[in-house]
C-alpha cells in the first residue's frame, strides 16, 4: 500500500483528529465552509460586491528564517495575503490554506500554527473556508488563497494613476528590509535591531486604509517588492511617470538611526521590499481625509507626472539613478 | 541585499520575461485576472449562482513520482482540483497557482509545465486567475486553489444520502491504486500496467456527470481516499449506512487482468483512492437519466441503508470486514 499522506481539510482521512481539533475551529461561523467537511467550500458574493482574490506561498527558510515561533509563521502567511486585499480595497472574508509539512513537524507546532490563524482571523474578521495538508520531504510551505470583497467596479487597482496625482506610503518605509537584515543578525544587537526584526515578523496589512480609499484613490498597491520597484510597476500600469523627493519618504525612528550609523543603508530600504504598506496616487485631500478616517499615518512623497518611469529626487532636487539592487547619484 | 526569490503572478518583480511569456497568456480572456499585473483577481460570481472553491497540492515524491513531463504534471494538478468541483456539480470558472520550484527547474521545464495547462485550461474551460511562484530548496510544489460556479443552493454535497438510495460509481475503480504501483515499477511491464500507469498519470475529471446531477443526486464526492473511505465520508456526513455488493464494483479490462493474477488486489483497490471517479447516492432512475445526459458510465454497487458504517458483501452475500488497509471476510 501506498502512504496516504495527505489529506484535505474538508474530508478527514485519517486525521479527524487534526482536523477536527485544530482546523475545525477555524472555520467555524463560515457556513460556506461546510464544516471542513465537503470537498468544495460554497461562497455567496455578496450583493453587489466583487470578490477580490489573492494567492501568496511562503517557503521556510526562503520567506522566513525557521526559527519564529509557529504562530508568527501562520500570522506572517496569513497578513501577505491580507495586505494584497487591502491594496485592492477589499474587506477580508476568507482563506484557503494549503499546508506542507515534513515529519518533523508535531502536534505542538500545529497547535501553535493555528493559535495564530485564530489570532489574526479576530484581529481581521476572517475564517478559513477550507484547503489541504500533506507531507513533504521538503521545507515548510504555506499556500494561502485569501478572499474579499469590494464594491462592484471599485476595487482599486494599479492601472488609475493620472498626471498631477499626489503620491503616498503609509506608515514608514525600509523598516522590512532592515527587520530582515536584523533577522539574520547582520544589524548589531540593540532595543531597535529587535524592534525592527518584529517589523519584519509581523507585518501590518493596512485593511483600515484600503477600505477608506475606495472611491477617493486613482491607484494603489502594497510595498512587497521595495518602493521603488512598486512605484515603477503602478507608472507602468497606469502610463505615466512618478517624481518622489526622497527627502519625503518616512521612516521609522529605529530606521532612522541605522542610516544615521551607514548612509548607504538608505537605497536598499527603497528597493528592498516587505514593507507591506500601501502606495498610493490621487488627489491629495481626498487621500489625506481617507487616511484620517481610517486612522493610518500616511505621507505626500511626490506626484504623478507625465512621461515613464520613476525619479527620486535629493534635497537638492537632483535625480538619483538606480540600479538593479539599489541607486546611485546621476 | 537579501535575494528576491519570490515574484507574484499578479506584479512582475524580475520575472516580467517568465509571466508574458508563459503565464499571462493562461490568463487571456479573463477580464477579472487582470492580466497577472496587479495584486489580486476580481471575480463578479454569475448571477443567481455559488462560487465552489477547493484547494489541492501536489508535492514532487509524495502526489507524483518525479519522472513524469512537466506537462503531466500541470495537468494532473489541474485534474485533482477539477475533480472536486465536479463532485459539487460545479462548472470551472478558474484557478489560482501557487508554484514552488528548486534552482534545477529551468525555461524548458516552465514551457512544458504551461502547456500542460493550457492543453487542461481548453479541454475543462477555465484559465488561470492569479497566483505567485518562488523558489524552494525543497522539492517542486504545486498548490492549485480552483473556481467553479453551481446553481445557487444546488451544490452536490456529502451529507445528502437518503435510506433507499441507490448507490453509483462513475467508470471503474482500482486503477488509480494499480497506476500508481505501474509508476512505481511495481507491476510486471506490459501494455496494461502502462495503460493503469497513463490512468494514474492522468486521472479524468467527471465535471459532465457531476453537472448533470445536480437536481437528481442526493450526495456526491470524488473518489480520492479510496472507494470505501469515501463511502464512509458521505455515510458520516448523512447519518446512513452503506450496503454494497462487492462483484457489482466496475473495473477496468486491465484491473481485471490483473486482480486475476493475484486476487489479493481487490481490497487495496477499493481503499488504494486516486481513481476521481465520482461516488453518487440518489434516485436510480434519475442518476441514470443523469449519466445518460451527459455520457458517462455509471454502475450501480449498492444502496443506502438504515444505521451507520458500509458493509461490502461477496457474491455470497457474506460481509466482509475491513482491516485499515484492506479488508478479509469476517
Amino acid at each position: 500500500m501506498p502512504d496516504r499522506p495527505d489529506q484535505e481539510l474538508q474530508s478527514g482521512t485519517g486525521e479527524f483528529h487534526r482536523i477536527a481539533t485544530y482546523f475545525a475551529p477555524l472555520a467555524s461561523g463560515n457556513d460556506g465552509a461546510l464544516g471542513l467537511k465537503d470537498d468544495a467550500a460554497l461562497i455567496r458574493s455578496p450583493q453587489g460586491r466583487d470578490l477580490v482574490v489573492t494567492a501568496d506561498t511562503l517557503v521556510e527558510t526562503v520567506h522566513f528564517v525557521g526559527d519564529e515561533t509557529p504562530a508568527d509563521i501562520a500570522r506572517k502567511a496569513l497578513r501577505t495575503n491580507l495586505s494584497d486585499l487591502a491594496a485592492m480595497g477589499a474587506e477580508p472574508m476568507g482563506y484557503f490554506l494549503s499546508l506542507s509539512l515534513p515529519k518533523r513537524i508535531g502536534e505542538d507546532w500545529i497547535a501553535g500554527f493555528c493559535e495564530g490563524l485564530a489570532a489574526d482571523q479576530a484581529e481581521f474578521d476572517l475564517t478559513l473556508m477550507g484547503g489541504d495538508s500533506t507531507s513533504t520531504p521538503g521545507p515548510i510551505s504555506i499556500a494561502i488563497t485569501a478572499m474579499g470583497s469590494v464594491e462592484t467596479g471599485k476595487a482599486l487597482k494599479r492601472s488609475g494613476a493620472q498626471v498631477g496625482d499626489g503620491i503616498f506610503v503609509s506608515g514608514t518605509i525600509g523598516d522590512g528590509f532592515l527587520g530582515l537584515l536584523a533577522a539574520q543578525g547582520r544589524l548589531p544587537p540593540s532595543m531597535e535591531a529587535e524592534n525592527l526584526r518584529q517589523r519584519y515578523l509581523l507585518p501590518q496589512p493596512r485593511i483600515a486604509l484600503g477600505r477608506a480609499l475606495v472611491g477617493a484613490a486613482h491607484a494603489a498597491m502594497d510595498v512587497s517588492d521595495g518602493l521603488i520597484a512598486d512605484m515603477a510597476h503602478i507608472c507602468a500600469a497606469s502610463g505615466v511617470g512618478a517624481d518622489i523627493a526622497a527627502p519625503s519618504i518616512p521612516v521609522s525612528d529605529e530606521a532612522g538611526e541605522q542610516v544615521a550609523d551607514n548612509p548607504d543603508l538608505f537605497a536598499d530600504m527603497l528597493t528592498g521590499g516587505d514593507d507591506y504598506e500601501l502606495l498610493i496616487t490621487g488627489p491629495e485631500q481626498a487621500i489625506r481625509d481617507a487616511a484620517a478616517r481610517s486612522g493610518t499615518p500616511v505621507t505626500l512623497i511626490g506626484s504623478i507626472v507625465a512621461g515613464s518611469g520613476v525619479t527620486v529626487r535629493d534635497s537638492d532636487g537632483v535625480a538619483l539613478t538606480f540600479l538593479q539592487t539599489g541607486f546611485r547619484h546621476s
